[in-house]
């Protein structure tokens, strides 16, 4: 399968494009011809609009024009708003006009299945001929508010989209991410643009992610996908983002059978294998949620305050009850919660002799008439304290007339000169208060669970965008397999020749650890041809010949990422050791992982399967072994 | 440790005094002590209300009182609202004057530590003399809006409460449960009852639970505890609420150690084996929820329609994407989707060619214009597909002026006559419509994911509550441990005389099994002292000498306890068997564990520990057999 790169600046004619013709333009912007020429009128699109009606000279107060042909000046996109079988004919009459970009609205494609398929099929070689870019079919077009480029149908542009902001949205459905732009909208989410890629027949949620990685007036970048046509160019696609210093949030839906099945026939995505897409968003430092309230949450935080810097967690509240919810939200989110300092605790419950002052810090109500009682040990939380982000419950105190002003103020003036922290509130308030607490830069929550699973989101955005860009393989050249490898001892020594550990023990056939070393740690190390990831590495334990704790990593892994597989194991307290056991040579198991990446990744198209059974990790220092190993090779496809 | 059994009716004085004294009543209905006042005065109470204030002779307009000595008539209920030092006074006089129940708003006791525990412990064992019952110290007491007692100076009764509903909640932390109530109150969540228990001194969420359990105008009990004081107390009234089929919901803060640690800081709460409540939760047929959103949206389920009669899920959709997540969600949640007969999906296609009628139903855009495309499929999801619930995605369609209604009108008359089926929509739109919708009975929610969750909680409900009640143990007389066990060829015959299998390969000393029969399963069983739960029984596998997969019952455990402990571990697939191997003797298995468990909790007090390792499980049929086991004397506390 070649891989094709994604080529951001052949987008720009569909995503930037200065010239939009809308075949099957209505005159009435309430249907889906009407629509964007409605919404390209209001938006303040300053290119040129060409509707394209065969029965009227003048649609929503612009000249019409009865076919492309007739258009007078140059056309880079065409919104092809026809019945469906006439789209194909648009295609070819679009690219007669010279158009270089193409958004399909109608649907009845691969959606449809048999006939469907085979006409999307088609109408994709035509565009790939022509040397267009084309969006859906099945789909609902894009909308960038900040050029005031809508070719869109959506029906929530009807009302007046937000004002300008920093995320951009991409959604392989158009009615979910109409909704989830609805919702966000309410909240106060800015999300200036938004790309709805339907059956993904040439430009995908991939393409979206890379343009938006350009795109400077995009910080932050939320998706939610299907399926994923390839998983290479997406991981790539990851990798701009992330080398642009852009959240990606992903929620990808058809995650379990049931889902998979449906997805097929919704939008005809091909089932993905969701650990490998799991080890994708991993590699490619994005962050995948799982429901369009955690999107929704991921994307106010990130609209509000930049990622965390770390996971110390300080925990502020009026209840000691919902302080101790918190804190085991928290812990489950991988947060610390280190205690203040003791002499500050002192100081602090000096003022205040029933709170406690460790952490969680439990105000009780003593502090709700006095907001010095709030502010010292806010203050104190952040500079004594040193916490990254606070996560603080204040019931409905907020409300108050009298008081919730009084206590702004004190937070305020508490957190003043910590602008890399953030400070977040869990209260019930009316949206008013909520937006007077936000304009100070507090981040706003009802339900406290649902606080600190955001801040654990934003700290997980700045983890992976602190992380180093993967290093590349360091072995060159890789030796190649030359068929003679279903032999158990020449298999061996292919591994051995990308300087993997071998073991002959067993002679010349399988080897197998001599039992008794209970010491050790057996594994199963496999790599095999996936037909959306291309090379994926599997890690997992035996149970009873069933492979168990897998863990996943996909194409040439660097160490960093080889090393990040491991904490995917339930048995990575094996790995380190424990009070009774030494640690185990896990940089060896790391060395082992990516060798085998190499090789599996330079010997792409020649096997099916290279399993490792058992791979064996001695205790820390004494390295990891392969007793036994077979090659599969290629089926032809 | 004396077990004390739920003297529900000793609870009568407090729970429906009809005589209350306000110790501490102030004129000022703002203020901890005049608020009780002001409450009782306005809730229709019944019963004499008799303020008590040394320099007033009148409170609020009512004749109040220099001390409880003075007032005239009977007093049923002592509400202290004095300082801390002040409280075991107050209880000396009301106990003079015949009061058998006292509220303690007043805090400074254990949650304070030090002198503070050794006050609340004093306190205690004089209330337990005086043959009182008291709620707190450091509550805000309780609420019934149903009889107008309101002793409690929670500020939320400032408003007005909801109207009357058959939801009663108990919570530890009066600042936690107000904010539930507050929260619950703007959803329409009528909440007509509820207890803040504090520290629990003496009457804590296990009574309030018993309470509400025999309340005829209760139906839904919801708590949120930190601790639990006595663990067979606990479950004892589980077991009351679930005879009177009444769904116990529970939220238990301090679940990790972090959690754990405030909590004791908070409210004194010892920390709690969370395993073992997690099983107590099981066994006593109660459902936990981890965050007060989740236990809102059970609350507000259960309040609008009965638990579920099963988990065939039927999912419709006007999104395809919306469908494949609440598909992705339903599974996790452990729903079947089964697909709607063949013969109803081309029934169906014939009004809609564009949609997918299997299950996600898809209706897609197309029905939004036509009432008919919903009404019909939702029928046919009732009637032909014959779900228990149906999951329903209608974006904004549902706020539409004109579609609105008419839409309504069709799902109405789609579900007419299916009064044991819940239809559950996703949908924003305005309070109003969502009244509407609701009082159709339709369940309505703004995320798909919070929907299905919410309908996987009424399912779980219906399942605890069809369960059988737990039978008692089988075998009579147990055998007594005589301190001869130690010896381990003693020790298994002690099992045996139980009705375990043992086996003496090993000869007088620990017997092992011999290596080879991978096929065998090894699990270690032990039974346990616990302080809160007493006899806790643990099933786990050994990993590197580590145990793991553990799962957890509590008490002399029923076959059908036994036998829910083995959902609990990954391996249980191992017991199921696979294509590749047979299933394992689990009913063996469940039969040693409940032996065990009825053995252990004869001998309660004899022993700290009693350890099978390994317990090796054969393939069905083949039994399962002690292959060596261990009793640790019990240490005198």
């Amino acid at each position: 399968m070649p891989i094709d790169d994604i080529d951001v600046s052949g987008l720009r004619p569909l995503f930037a494009a200065r010239s939009v013709a809308i075949v099957g333009a209505s005159n009435d912007p309430t249907r889906i011809g009407g629509r964007p020429v409605q919404y390209l009128l209001r938006s303040g699109f300053r290119g040129a609009i060409y509707p394209v009606n065969p029965t009227r000279s003048e649609v929503q107060g612009l000249k019409a024009y009865p076919d492309l042909d007739a258009v007078p000046g140059e056309i880079e996109l065409v919104v092809v708003a026809v019945p469906t079988p006439l789209v194909g004919g648009t295609i070819e009459a679009a690219a007669a006009k010279g158009a270089r970009a193409a958004i399909i609205f109608s649907a009845g494609f691969a959606e449809v299945g048999g006939e469907g398929i085979a006409a999307q099929a088609h109408l994709a070689r035509r565009i790939r001929e022509l040397g267009m870019r084309a969006l859906g079919p099945n789909c609902l077009g894009f909308y960038n508010s900040t050029i005031g480029l809508t070719p869109t149908f959506a029906s929530f542009l009807q009302e007046p989209p937000p004002e300008n902001g920093r995320i951009a949205l991409a959604t392989q459905s158009g009615a979910f991410g109409s909704y989830l732009f609805m919702l966000g909208r309410r909240r106060g989410i800015r999300v200036s643009q938004w790309t709805s890629t339907g059956n993904e027949m040439d430009v995908g949620i991939a393409d979206a992610i890379a343009w938006y990685a350009e795109d400077a007036s995009v910080s932050v970048i939320a998706c939610v996908l299907e399926g994923v046509p390839d998983g290479r160019r997406f991981l790539r696609a990851l990798a701009t983002a992330r080398a642009a210093r852009k959240p990606v949030l992903l929620m990808k839906c058809g995650a379990t059978a049931a889902g998979a099945a449906a997805a097929r026939a919704h939008t005809a995505a091909r089932p993905v294998d969701d650990a490998a897409f799991d080890a994708v968003v991993r590699q490619g430092g994005a962050l995948r949620l799982f429901t369009t309230e955690e999107l929704l949450d991921a994307m106010y935080g990130l609209q509000m305050r930049p990622p965390l810097r770390g996971r110390r967690l300080g925990i502020l509240s009026i209840s000691g009850g919902a302080g101790v919810a918190m804190a085991d939200v928290a812990v489950e989110h991988g947060f610390e919660l280190p205690p203040m300092p003791g002499g500050t605790q002192e100081r602090l419950m000096q003022a205040n002799r029933l709170a406690t002052m460790s952490n969680p810090v439990d105000l009780t109500a003593q502090a709700l008439n006095d907001p010095s009682l709030v502010k010292e040990p806010a203050r104190a939380m952040l500079s004594e304290g040193g916490y990254d982000a606070i996560a603080s419950f204040f019931m409905n105190y907020l409300a108050s007339p009298v008081n919730g002003p009084q206590m702004r103020a004190a937070l305020a003036e508490a957190t003043e000169g910590f602008s890399d922290r953030t400070i977040a509130i869990a209260s019930m308030a009316s949206p008013e208060v909520v937006r007077a607490f936000e304009e100070r830069g507090f981040l706003m929550f009802e339900d406290p669970a649902r606080l600190v699973a955001t801040l654990a989101a934003m700290a997980s955005v700045g983890e992976a965008l602190r992380a180093p860009a993967p290093e590349p393989a360091t072995l060159s050249p890789l030796p190649l397999l030359d068929g003679s490898e279903s032999d158990p001892a020449r298999c061996r020594a292919f591994l051995a020749r990308a300087g993997i550990s071998v073991t002959d023990e067993g002679g010349e056939g399988d080897a197998r650890p001599a039992g008794g070393r209970g010491e050790d740690l057996e594994l199963v190390l496999t790599a095999h041809h996936d037909p959306t990831f291309g090379t994926v590495i599997r890690l997992a334990r035996k149970d009873h010949e069933l492979e168990t704790e897998l863990s996943v990593g996909v194409g040439a892994l660097g160490r960093a990422e080889a090393r990040a597989m491991l904490a995917g194991l339930r048995c990575r307290w094996l790995l380190e050791g424990t009070d009774d056991r030494p640690p185990m040579d896990a940089e060896a198991l790391v060395d082992a992982i990516a060798r085998l990446s190499w090789l599996a990744a330079a010997n792409e198209g020649r096997f099916d399967r290279i399993e490792v059974d058992p791979l064996v990790v001695r205790s820390r220092g004494a390295g990891c072994v392969v007793y036994s190993a077979r090659v599969t090779s290629r089926r032809p496809d």
